[in-house]
């Protein structure tokens, strides 16, 4: 089932995927134009922590000039106020010169995992999501140190539209690990990739995080990009697409 | 005013420091050892966003071999996972060589911040508290990193015992800039400085974080540390103590 949280005649409202509608909580059906798409978190509890990978493909690690992909997942935190919603505009802050998409595959926790072992760790895994975590170069000074200027502006990472249960997704071949990605600028393909070339895959990034930190429901893992990232200029239409998962849409705004 | 949070007979319960004991919300009286102390966080709403600086006070930065203090704050985002309250216990993993504590003023936002100019910023400050960052040393591969395993562990930042309203803090001479700050572990003094030596102070902080993004109520800042830190052995009771705003005591334990 595919979840969201919209924001419907002036109230914030739960809402299914319907045969191409929205199946609002109430009973009523909207189309999607009817709302305004919010973060499909879990209405409670609100994340504790957003986990977000560093070059967590080989090939885009190799676009960014890296001799050999890391060893141990280069992971960093993010806050919520990052976060926003399908549909919803991105700021490109004036002056910078290259701010670049990034489509990924999130990970919502499902239930508390703590010393989760890899062969169990899926079990922990509550929905997936597309995420679009954009990254402004300019103020990277190191590719291990994420700079809070580069990923943790407002805005900067779309979310949704859905939250699609994980059942969905493991019973598929491969399950969430042989997804197909791509990313498009104003319709031209820009970006593809699989999940399945991901350096550290899903159940191994939950195993190695709740190794040393309770992951709690609701918690958030953004599971890295492949290569094809290009600078995106006030007015492009971004299209971040995750097979299964969903199209999530979004527009760049110079503010 | 000294606000806590504490478990008082199965319940959470907020609390006011009133001479020396704690006056909970329904009237009733209780001694500090009574209860168990949680984050003095709001009660609502929770931290969306958890800010760390490193690097922070000139001598410290020098103890850690930095030729030069750093030009742009150095931060980062925590979980929430991380806080444990006053009393409670650090984890210390097995088979680590430096573990070290880290007695910061955290900063509460009080409310919503976004382009404040530094000259307003500190009307923008809820409350502050006493927080200790926990290091482990040995996961460090770059001090632009704080990797998730040196800053993230679950227990590895307790805060508190208060949240002291800003108001109480910014009438003492000198304001939130003139705080003596010291640890002890087992009774030894090991850290002693001053938060007039921090090299970015609190009103530029929230003047540079609110720059890009929204600092929400509830969001804390962890300003940094003086110089003076040492290894943690499991048994060591570390108190670490700033001038108006409390005493945090925390003991390490082998988990």
């Amino acid at each position: 089932m595919k979840h969201a949280r919209v924001v419907y005649q002036g109230h914030v409202v739960n809402a299914i995927e319907s045969e191409g509608a929205l199946l609002l909580e109430d009973g009523r059906r909207v189309n999607f134009d009817a709302v305004q798409w919010q973060p499909p978190l879990l209405p409670t509890p609100r994340p504790r922590t957003i986990l977000a990978l560093g070059l967590n493909y080989a090939d885009h690690a190799k676009e960014l000039a890296f001799k050999e992909p890391p060893k141990e997942p280069l992971a960093f935190v993010k806050g919520e106020g990052a976060l926003i919603g399908h549909r919803a505009l991105t700021r490109r802050p004036a002056g910078v010169n290259y701010m670049h998409y990034e489509c990924e595959l999130a990970v919502m926790v499902g239930r508390t995992a703590r010393h989760v072992r890899k062969e169990d760790a899926l079990d922990f895994v509550g929905a997936y999501l597309v995420a679009n975590d954009y990254a402004i170069r300019d103020y990277l000074e190191n590719w291990y140190r994420p700079n809070l200027r580069v990923k943790n502006r407002d805005t900067c990472t779309p979310i949704g539209p859905w939250r699609v249960d994980a059942a969905d997704i493991h019973q598929r071949p491969g399950g969430a690990m042989n997804l197909a990605l791509q990313t498009t600028v104003n319709g031209q393909v820009t970006q593809q990739g699989n999940t399945r070339d991901m350096i550290f895959d899903v159940a191994t990034l939950i195993a190695y995080f709740s190794s040393f930190m309770t992951l709690a429901p609701g918690d958030l893992i953004l599971t890295g990009t492949p290569d094809g990232v290009v600078d995106c200029q006030p007015g492009d239409r971004i299209v971040t697409t995750i097979e299964g998962v969903g199209e999530l849409e979004n527009e760049i705004a110079l503010m």
